[in-house]
């Protein structure tokens, strides 16, 4: 079949690989319907050192159930299935807690001998714990709102959720791409009251308005931080989700944070120290998120979807094939796409 | 009257200062029955720079109303009183929220023309907020125990409801001081069903364990992060409390915390920037804690001092005059006491 691999920075080939077959009794093999590029795809394309063999990549996909291993219930040929960006048994401790991104079983795709989504089928471990079900067509128009179950959507609400954003909240949101704008989604549902979003690409916060937020912050930094205090008496926000991953988002969100608040962070940090000393402890602020547990929000979120309570499908404003990931890639650094969708 | 000041590290005196009276009609002063040293009043112990005229110090207080100003309604000369170690109106957003610490009006004793608590008497700030009335007589046995309410009380059980302590949860305490000490005892309290001191002064965690401690690990750094490990099947706690402030304490904290898990913080920081990189982030660790507000735990940790549920008390091991408190700092910092009471 064909997939995708990464051979370092910038470099993005689509090559032919072994077709993936049941290996375990516990697999399953699943024909790709919707992959896409995530932001988080764009930190190793934009530093990944070379490598000779190249490296799979994709890690958001659903499709078309083609082969179960004998102990796989629940699951058969023909089910139209979504993936969360991270597989697991779904029957541990940590499972059960809603952790499954801890899951002693589990991993993420596009390693470990794990195919990766971006590509024609992928080996699916731990099928039954992972695959979720879509009552829907192969032609459903709903498929990019249901792929965005494999991550951006849940990482939004994860964002949100341990934030503590809930009615009444007041919230920031850091970062106006497919997982900011998804934050957005999810603490309007969640019943936020006032969603502050800080992006400058108009396009992008103009769908975040139409997603719920009530203010669009288009500075950054020090002078992002006054006009957040500015529009909330000086005092911040109570939860701030942090969707960059940057050090220098990191700081702002501690910025904007109202004392006794929550910094939630979803962008994978591309730093390894923060800044939580005595200010953060003196004002009380936790610092929350994580990895999302995908899995264990998709059952939660999918009837919205289902019924069209919200549209997080309308982040792809792109649509590729396979052959094209390597555009795809360029659009998205480029900032030229918010979200490529690709139709294997 | 005479009051302690601090003029460098390692410089306590006890000097003669101007009588506290009523400046504000929200004043109340106070004359003090018992204060005590804190953990706290060791860092600069430490490494205050040497100052001419010397600051006041201390925060911990229960004593005797001997005057209030006109606005102030609820208290009157002969009550028995407990301070917070923050003043704050009590009225507030922040306040009613059970933030005191962010009180715009409220502020630490010994700054700002506030009276320390290391003294002969104080004037209390915004009094009808900030006091709250004790049930007993100026020789009630109950003192030292009430006294806790302060300070390493509520601190300790900041330390823990943060944290998300409650019935069934695993928590590790980092730190045998007296705040670590209150820490095991708001962990029991809060119904939480193991729990790992760390700490290597016998006779303190003879003591957590009367509080409740199920385990004692003597162990620092990397083999005391194994060591927690090996006792709870390889996971760590869901809940860890730092009660030290270090740096290394702090890395300990998240070395020891089970995924999903959080650890929370009361110590100090003694630092400017923490690891919080992708480790922490991959394993949805929270940092949460801060620091407490005092005055919010105090009315719902009383009954339990009262009735002798609870004796938090017990943390104090020596008991000097105001005189000798110089050589309670020093019997502190060399830790041949745990936590010294003084009798001005």
């Amino acid at each position: 079949m064909r997939a995708t691999l990464i051979y370092g920075a910038g470099d993005i080939r689509v090559e032919d690989v072994p077709d993936p077959r049941v290996q375990e009794p516990t697999d399953a093999v699943v024909r790709v319907l919707r992959s896409c590029i995530c932001g988080s795809d764009l930190w190793p394309y934009g530093s990944m050192p070379v490598t000779e063999q190249g490296e799979r990549i994709g890690h958001e996909f659903l499709g078309v159930v083609e082969d179960v291993g004998s102990e796989v219930s629940g699951l058969k040929a023909g089910d139209i299935v979504v993936a969360p960006f991270a597989y697991a048994d779904n029957t541990c401790r940590f499972c059960a807690e809603g952790l499954h991104t801890s899951c002693p079983r589990g991993g993420f795709w596009a390693a470990n001998g794990v195919d990766g989504g971006q590509g024609e089928a992928v080996r699916v471990p731990w099928a039954q714990g992972t695959l979720v079900k879509l009552p829907v067509g192969e032609d459903s128009a709903l498929l990019p709102s249901l792929l965005s179950l494999s991550d951006v959507l849940p990482t939004g609400h994860h964002c949100a959720v341990t934030a503590g954003v809930g009615p009444h909240t007041s919230v920031t949101v850091i970062g106006d791409g497919a997982v900011g704008l998804s934050a957005v989604l999810a603490s309007r549902r969640l019943g936020a009251e006032r969603i502050l979003l800080m992006g400058r690409h108009t396009d992008r916060t103009g769908l975040g308005r139409e997603f719920g937020a009530t203010d669009v912050i288009t500075e950054r930094g020090e002078q992002g931080v006054e006009q957040i205090r500015e529009l909330t008496g000086g005092e911040g926000t109570q939860a701030v989700l942090e969707c960059v991953g940057t050090r220098q988002a990191l700081e702002t969100a501690f910025g904007v944070a109202r004392d006794g608040g929550a910094v939630s962070r979803v962008g994978v940090p591309q730093y390894t120290e923060g800044p939580i000393g005595f200010e953060v402890f003196r004002r009380n602020i936790a610092l929350t998120g994580g990895v999302a547990p995908a899995r264990a929000y998709i059952e939660e979120l999918m009837p919205d979807v289902l019924d069209g309570t919200i549209e997080p499908g309308r982040v792809f404003d792109r649509t590729i094939g396979l052959e094209e990931v390597p555009d795809g890639y360029r659009a998205m650094a480029g900032r030229e796409a918010l979200k490529v969708l690709i139709r294997p």
